[in-house]
């Protein structure tokens, strides 16, 4: 097993920020390394881990709790993980992070001002939120607790997909998880 | 990866019948041969994956449908999975073969007749089911489908712990899982 280095890459940050743009990202690099991984999307795991559940803040918590649970199996399995759910709730995040490990646990948050969000709003949900027809909207009428100290952040509103995915990846090699 | 074969092994049986045993005395003959691999045990996976669902057949197949999932991740991965929930649904149980495939699967039945179960009542729980205290409890008052062709079976009633362990090595020694 000692040819395999699991660890858990926690995206975190607001609808539309580029969690999963940059996971997908990341994993494009992987796969072209040949390096094996597995991505926890917040869809994926909605569907398959979390259906029933909805978005109250004991409904995240025990979604987020799912995806942490997860993402410990295959990280001490050797399998590099990807999470990318919003996860507004740090101790939620901390939790996750002193389940896994903090040497197994890299914690990405993507971040961009709210206003471009809105002003972006690719998937139209602001717009919905704002208009009160979406209820607990992380960001509009529900909380974020943005990381004080994120293992890498990242401006997805100044920094290009590449330029973003740099970061992430000088960190991966700083920690010895990718060479 | 090449060096790594990932597998699921699936018990299914009657609550007591002795999944749970099964599955601890293969961990710890692959724990002495130092290969890594998980154990999704019933309880595990109702805490930490499917709290708040119940017995009715709908919750039964979300919650054996979400171990089906985080097995097949791990199986994928080349970490072998043994699975111990009662799993009494026949249909489900063929989806998570078709999941995982076929090639990585293996369902090992573990049976003891009823009354031998009713007899033997280790946890209490029969006897609880049997006056109505519990509801909707495999082989009293909710279906077992027993698999009609299980990779293996073994008779818990007649058989010693370590002569059931024998006839499941012999067969993942077969399908060569462990040499």
């Amino acid at each position: 097993m000692a040819d395999r280095i699991g660890f858990t890459l926690w995206f975190t940050g607001l609808s539309g920020a580029g969690k999963s743009t940059l996971a997908e990202a990341l994993s494009a690099r992987m796969n072209a390394l040949e390096l094996a991984h597995e991505i926890l999307d917040g869809d994926i795991v909605r569907t398959n881990l979390s259906k029933g559940l909805g978005f109250s803040k004991e409904d995240r918590d025990t979604n987020i709790r799912r995806i942490g649970f997860v993402a410990n199996l295959l990280t001490r399995n050797g399998v590099p993980v990807m999470t990318a759910a919003i996860s507004p709730y740090k101790a939620i995040r901390e939790e996750c992070r002193a389940l896994i490990g903090p040497d197994s646990f890299v914690e990405v948050h993507v971040h961009a001002p709210l206003e471009v969000l809105i002003e972006r709003d690719t998937k139209g949900l602001y717009k919905k939120a704002l208009a009160g027809e979406i209820k607990e909207f992380t960001g509009v009428s529900d909380p974020y607790e943005e990381p004080e100290n994120p293992d890498v952040k990242v401006h997805t509103h100044e920094e290009s997909v590449e330029e973003s995915l740099e970061k992430i990846w000088a960190h991966l090699k700083e920690r010895g998880f990718v060479e």
